[in-house]
Order: structure tokens, then C-alpha cells, then sequence
């Protein structure tokens, strides 16, 4: 089995095999936006659609929504959006570069204890290798190209005291100087809603699903029966104005996220069970639709490192090629959010629950997970390389639920019509139920590889045999193993595998 | 049967059941932007997705794409949206008002032949009596107030002459001489990408989904084994600032569209017959799902009215309770686009025709329909009101497919264990093949009325004579009819009906 393919082989595949494009390529791209193409689309719908079963339908404490992606701007000044959404970033004031500042490092470069210097580089892959070249350069202008310097101690240049700011470079320049301090740049796409641009018409793009939910909790109360603990969940659209978006679809500016708020008792004594309950369906719900248990961990955030609304938060990681990183977060957050809109809106979003005889603003424990994320995660993850018969293969071993195709069906000669026929009613009859395609071109051998990089998980040939006693080859994709089978052997097959 | 209901208790019907709510309502909602409560979202979906399976895996010339709402700024300049993607709009200088310029009217009132003045109203349902009003209002001010007027002659605004433009009033201040004359208002929303406001980072919410189809033409060729004629498909969101949004969601400036590009090749002899088909094919896919026939025509469009590089075009339209409007547009765009896009961004489009031995860029049929309307035809061909036992019953009749909840599951009485228990297993088996929901609150006649209400097609009861015999009691929403069928029966009746 294969390690690991790197990002830039992964994104190479994508483009080739139609999973995902670079959005307007045609036009140079634009950094930051990734679109679907074929394969990648009908990957992201099933993904989309096994949450929405497991999450939605099999339980039933989990009622959907699916809200606007321009919202009210007061929805995201009460849920302190507007005021705290940001990410600290620098400008070069020389090069016009700008940078966000927990992005880059700096250090100063010291012989035997004397700081002859300070170098500045921004994180990325090279960032080891640019360190090098900035220190060489630095050496030399002060004519010490063979001086031994101490061990260099990279910090972000976040840490930095205001006297070392003065003398740390500009990555683009490399001159002192020519940064700006630090400043708050907010994260939300701002547009004007309406034919007059006045301030009252200012909109943001939401940078989450999450508040969609809480502005309608009363709404879901007042039409459906549910009663706490329950959840709503929603799937769509987020945009985030990065300031630096990186590796390929793990941080772009539009994304789709799956998110559940379950609202449960506003009691201290009855999160923490609930929370761990969640993590542990949301970790056994990656497994369950393919993504390798071996690269998930947990990342449980201590307290000091929590925002002042949440009581706890847990993060289901993922190790990328560029490292581990957050796949899923489940946060507790308390009841902020129900409290800020009460407050702002002057509406009273207070559950009265029964059985306690009492009204409350109810807890809310959140798990929210990006689909493009978890898309990610299942290529890395399904992605393989074997040999067959000396031949190296490329296959992606996607579970069949999740698969973009179910099954191709092959008539094993394209010029015999009895072949092609017998072949055509089968493929029928399969589409019917299942997304199926049927392919007639090439050597046979050439359209399993074809189905194994697409990661169809079974394709049967007709053949001559089939005419005279009614039975296919069963191919199955990861063990290359063939069966023979009836029609409806097949059937009963796929049905047992796939609904 | 009950005749089409209003609007106005269309709208209230949906906030009560949880099908649709004002967005961000508790803020005093936002003008032309509506969300999706727990059964809009389930009705959206199965919308979307009989859509996706009809269209593109039950056909073998369709794939789908899933591209970015925010595209490159270059895309909109080519398909001529950023210079020509607008309405006309005035505003009264006075009130600060502003008017969509074709839903301005205006007329001269004249006795005997002789104009005494004009009067000026917006388009609304309302229109009627304000013409009557400001009549009345001008011919009092002219101390005429008994005189009987020449016949009216109503026209938009954009028709006035020039001289006729300075005297006609304000619809807001009734003085001539408020309005500025019309102007151009691009209806694409705008933002910022990046961290550096400049030019160079404008980019808009993409107003239709079908540019990102053609900007990926040839990455389809190249990662798929498509051959002319095929088609792209795309579900997704899109964005239009409307200047006067309304009738519900039926206009409304964020929603989503589900667009087909079906490529056929450059010949002025082959889209007539396939434009047909497509026509056909979408006319009675919208019969399929449940909309009523009888409430849907097609209007063609003359030579005259099709935009520059339309070939031609025609809407499926419905009989909303607001007029017969829009649902479907089906254009034969012939190459503009795909010539446009080659032209700016300087790559080559063109498809290799193998069986023609020839080059060229493909010319597009677009059958182009929006979720929201689908949505909006669908609750108003669904919604109906009889009599039961001499009680009225609110009943939507969706199909099946279609319907948010397949089924629920009822146990006659609650305090009785063996009969809760028995039902809640069937009800188990049920949900992990349909969505389904359980309801042991109040009678059992009021829980009928809930599902009729909610349009859940089948309602089963566990009761007192299942303990004895296993069967249980079907009963159907549209008849009211009751059946009792064992478990098995009623797993092969479920599997016929909705597999």
C-alpha cells in the first residue's frame, strides 16, 4: 500500500480525472475558489447525502433548515461577527504585499551572542529553504559569509516587542521598516443589499451556517413538535475572505459546511456526557463513510485556550499531507448565541420546558464539519497505488455509499450486436436503481483501470458465455476478483451492498 | 376541490408548517430573502434531487458540475453581465424612492380631449384604486371634481416621450419634475476578494449558474468521455439585487437554479428538433413531480423579442395566484458564449468532432429552472381543502417522491407498552429505508390531520388488534382510505411506491 500521495500529485489527479478544477482556470484561476467538476460533484453530493440520512433521518431528535447566505447584517453584530471576525495581518508598505501576521515568522541572527541582524520569511512548504537564502544573504552583506551563527529561534512576528518590530525586515524586501504593525482585517465578504449604497444596505456573505439556526429556533419550535434535547441541522455555502487561502480546498474563500446546533438543558451537569456522546458519533461517522481511522485524532482544547462563550471544545483532526490538521470542531457553546439574539433583537427565544416546569435559553453543543474537508480527507484516504500483473494501478477504494459511481457495465466486444444488446438491457436495468455507466471502448483491461481511478467499485462484462448461460463477470475493484453471476444474483447483490 | 388559495395565506400556511420563513424575521426580515424551515428543506431537497436523477444519472449524455458562486470578474465581462446584466430604474429626487422604471405607469388624464394633467402609480396588486385615487386627487386640485374624464391609457414610464417625461409627477410626491429619467442598474451584487480593496479585486455573486459551465467546456472534454451532444448539469445558488423583489420566493435575489448546457453541434438544421425534445422533456418532467397541468403552458417567443445571440426560447409557464409567470426558460443559445470565453481568455474551445471529421464550438440548448419557483408551483399545485365527516381538512397532495416525510408511524393509544413497543419496531424498520416519523400525541384523528397538513403521504396505526393478528392499519392521505396490511405487506407496498 502506498503513503500518502503529496498535494501536488493529489490536485494533478483531481484535474485529470474531473474531480476538482481550479475555479475560472480558463481565465488564470482565482485564488482561493475550487470548482466540482464531474466526478467531484457526485462525490460531494453523497457525502452530503449520508450526513443528511445519518444526521437528519435516522435519528429523531434532528430537524433541518436551510437559511439564506445573506442574512440580516444585525444577525453578525450580535453574534460579534462584525467586531471580532478577524485575522491580524501586515502590509509591506514598499512591495504592497500583505501578509497575515501569525503567517510570518521571524528571527534575529546572532554570532557568539551579538545580534548582527534579523531575518523575516512567510510560512509555506519552502519556508525552511528561504530561512537558508535570507541568512546567506544576510552574512554577506555584512561580510561574514563563513561566520558559525547561533541556533536561529523562529516566532511569529505576532510576538515581537515594539523595539524588535523596528528592526525586523519585510519578507518581500528585506528591509527594516518597511512593515506596518499589525492590524484586524475582517474575514466577512462584504456587498450592498438594495438599489441605494447607504450603510443600512451593507451585507455580509455568511462565514458560517451557524447562525441561521439560532435566528430561527423560535420559528422551528413554533411549527414542528420537538422538544429539547434536539438538533437543527444544516448544509451550504460559508465565505471567508482569507487572507493567505492554502492548501487546495482544506482552506479556500467559499466552502461548504454540515452543521448541527443540538440544543440541550441549560445545566451545568448535562453537557459534558452529551458533548463526548457527539464527538464519538462524529468520529465513528468518518470511519463509517471511509476516511482512515490511523490519520483521525482528537484534539481536546484546554480551557485558557477557549473563547469566552464555549465550555468546551473538541476537534476531530485529520493528518493531511501538510499536516494535522482540523477536520470537524465540536464546540460547547453555552448559550451565547440565543442570548445575543434575544438581546438584539428584542424577541424572547426562551424554550419552556415541561418536564422541568421551566424556561430557559438552552445550551447548544455544535458540530460543524466542512464538506470540502472531509472530501479531502476521502481522496487522501481512498487514494492507492498496487501492482497487477507487474503493472502499477492507480485505484481509489471509496466505500460504495460514497463512491461517485456505483457500477459500469461492459459489453466485452463492441462489434458482436448480441453482445452489445445483452449487455445494454442489463446496464438498464442496474441504472434504474443505481448510477451506472456503461463503457465499450478499449481493451477490457484498460476500462477496469479506467473504473478503479474513478473508484467504481464493480464492473461486469458480457461476454460470450452470457449468451449461452445467462451469467456475468462480477468484477470487484479492490481485490480484482471476478464472479460469475445471474442477473438476478447482481440484483440481489447491489441491493445488499448499496441501499 | 379548493381553487388556487391567495398568496397572503399561502405565505402564512408556510411559516406555520415550518415550509418557508422570512429571513432573519426576529431582525424585521430582509427584503427579498426567504429560508427554508424543517420541511421546506426536506421538499428542496427531494426537488433537487429527483432533478439530479432524472436528468443527469438517468440519462447517459449528461455529467454534472458544482462550481463556484464567486468567479473570476473576467467571466462576467465576457458574457456581457457586467455591461449589460441591469434594469432601468428612476428615482423621485424628493422622496428618495426608487423604482424598477417598467413598473412605473403613467397616464394623461384629459377631459373632452384636453389633458388637465397626469397621474403616475407603481405596478402592485393594488393598482387599480391608487389610478382611481390620484384621478380623483387631480381633478379635485383643478376644481373639476365632476367632470368626466376620456379613458385612460397606462404606460410604462419608459414610453413616455421627453416632453411628456417632465410632466409626469412622482408616484411618491405627485409634483412633476421629481423623477430623474431613467438609468441602468447592474442587478449582479458586488464584493471584494482579496485582503487589498483595489479594482483588480471586485468580483460579483454570479447572477446565473450557467457560466460556470461553459468556462469549464473543456475540462469536461478533458477529464470525461463526453461526445457531442451532451450535456452539463448544475444545481446551485445564485444572486440577483433585484430593485423591487417580490410575490414571495418567487422573485427574490438570492435562489437557487438547477441549469443545463446541452452541447449539439454548430448546424442550423439539428437544434430545431432538439430544442423540441428538451421542451417535451421538461414539460412533463414538471408534471412528473406533481405540478398540475392544467396550470401550465408554454409560451414562445417571437424572433422579435429574443436577446441578440438567442436562436430561440421558450418558457414553461405557470398560473401562480399572482399571474402566469416564468417557471422554466429553455433558450437555444447557439455559440455566444463559448465564443465570448475563447475570445477573453485567448484558450481554445473548440470540440473535435470525430464522426463530422471537423472542428467547432458547439452550439447550447438551456433548459434553466429555479428550485424556488419549482418549490412555489408545486405547494400551490399541492394544496387542497375538503371536507372529512363534515370537518374541513387542509391536505397537500405531493407525490410521493416528492413529499418531505414518507410515512408515520402511530400506536392507537401510548399507555400501552405492548402495543408503543410494537409500533416503535415497525417504525424502526420503516426509517432505515424511508424517512418516516413517529407521533403518539393526541387522537388519532388529529394526528391524520397533522400528516395531511404536512402532505405525509402514509399514515400507519399499531393498535389493539395487532397484538392479536400483526396487521396494521394503512391509511392513505388522498382517499382517507384504510387498509390493514401485515409488516411484510407493507414493506413490498413501500418498496413499489417510493424505490
Amino acid at each position: 500500500m502506498k503513503n500518502q500521495l503529496c498535494m501536488k500529485e493529489l490536485v494533478a489527479f483531481c484535474k485529470r480525472k474531473g474531480f476538482i478544477f481550479l475555479s475560472s482556470d480558463i481565465y488564470g484561476g482565482l485564488n482561493g475558489f475550487f470548482d466540482y467538476g464531474p466526478l467531484g460533484v457526485e462525490l460531494k453530493r453523497n457525502i452530503k447525502a449520508v450526513w443528511w440520512k445519518n444526521m437528519v433521518h435516522d435519528r429523531e431528535d434532528m430537524v433541518g433548515l436551510d437559511s439564506s447566505i445573506i442574512l440580516h447584517p444585525n444577525v453578525w453584530k450580535a453574534s460579534g461577527h462584525v467586531d471580532g471576525f478577524s485575522d491580524p495581518m501586515v502590509d509591506c508598505k514598499v512591495s504592497k504585499m500583505r501578509y497575515r501576521a501569525d503567517q510570518v515568522f521571524y528571527s534575529p541572527v546572532a554570532i557568539s551572542g551579538e545580534v548582527i541582524g534579523y531575518i523575516c520569511v512567510v510560512d509555506s512548504e519552502d519556508k525552511d529553504a528561504e530561512v537558508e537564502k535570507k541568512v546567506k544573504a544576510l552574512l554577506k552583506a555584512q561580510q561574514k559569509t563563513n561566520a558559525i551563527i547561533d541556533p536561529l529561534q523562529l516566532k511569529p512576528i505576532t510576538k515581537a516587542s515594539v523595539e524588535e518590530y523596528a528592526l525586523i525586515p519585510s519578507p518581500a524586501t528585506d528591509k527594516p521598516g518597511d512593515l506596518t504593525p499589525p492590524r484586524n482585517f475582517n474575514l466577512m465578504f462584504q456587498t450592498q443589499v438594495g438599489a441605494v449604497a447607504s450603510e443600512s444596505s451593507v451585507a455580509y456573505l455568511r462565514p458560517e451556517t451557524a447562525q441561521g439556526i439560532f435566528i430561527h429556533f423560535k420559528n422551528v419550535l413554533d411549527s414542528t413538535r420537538v422538544k429539547v434535547p434536539f438538533g437543527i441541522a444544516q448544509i451550504g455555502k460559508a465565505f471567508r475572505n482569507e487572507i493567505t487561502p492554502r492548501n487546495f480546498i482544506f482552506r479556500s474563500r467559499e466552502f461548504e459546511q454540515m452543521e448541527i446546533e443540538y440544543f440541550i438543558p441549560a445545566d451545568e451537569n448535562a453537557w459534558p456526557e452529551m458533548h463526548e456522546k457527539w464527538i464519538r458519533t462524529r468520529f465513528n461517522w468518518h470511519c463509517s463513510i471511509g476516511i482512515k481511522k490511523e490519520w483521525l485524532s482528537l484534539d481536546v482544547h484546554e480551557n485558557k485556550d477557549l473563547a469566552h462563550y464555549a465550555k468546551a471544545c473538541t476537534d476531530i483532526m485529520f493528518k493531511y499531507p501538510f499536516g494535522v490538521q482540523e477536520l470537524e470542531g465540536i464546540a460547547v457553546r453555552g448559550n451565547f448565541d440565543l442570548t445575543q439574539h434575544q438581546h438584539a433583537s428584542g424577541k424572547s427565544l426562551e424554550y419552556f420546558d415541561e418536564e422541568r416546569k421551566t424556561k430557559y435559553l438552552p445550551y447548544v453543543i455544535e458540530p460543524s464539519v466542512g464538506v470540502d474537508r472531509t472530501l479531502l480527507a476521502l481522496l487522501i484516504s481512498a487514494y492507492d497505488e498496487d501492482g497487477i500483473n507487474g503493472e502499477k494501478r492507480t485505484v481509489m477504494r471509496f466505500k460504495p455509499s460514497i463512491a461517485p459511481i456505483k457500477m459500469a457495465v461492459f459489453p466485452l466486444v463492441k462489434n458482436k450486436p448480441e453482445i452489445v444488446e445483452k449487455a445494454r438491457q442489463l446496464f438498464k436495468r442496474l441504472k434504474s436503481h443505481w448510477y451506472a455507466v456503461y463503457d465499450e471502448a478499449g481493451a477490457i483491461g484498460r476500462r477496469y483501470r479506467r473504473m478503479d481511478e474513478m473508484g467504481t467499485p464493480w464492473c461486469i462484462t458480457v461476454d460470450f458465455d452470457s449468451l449461452d448461460n445467462h451469467t456475468y463477470t462480477l468484477r470487484d475493484r479492490d481485490t480484482t476478483e471476478q464472479k460469475r453471476m445471474t442477473e438476478e444474483e447482481l440484483i440481489a447483490f447491489f441491493e445488499l451492498q448499496l441501499n
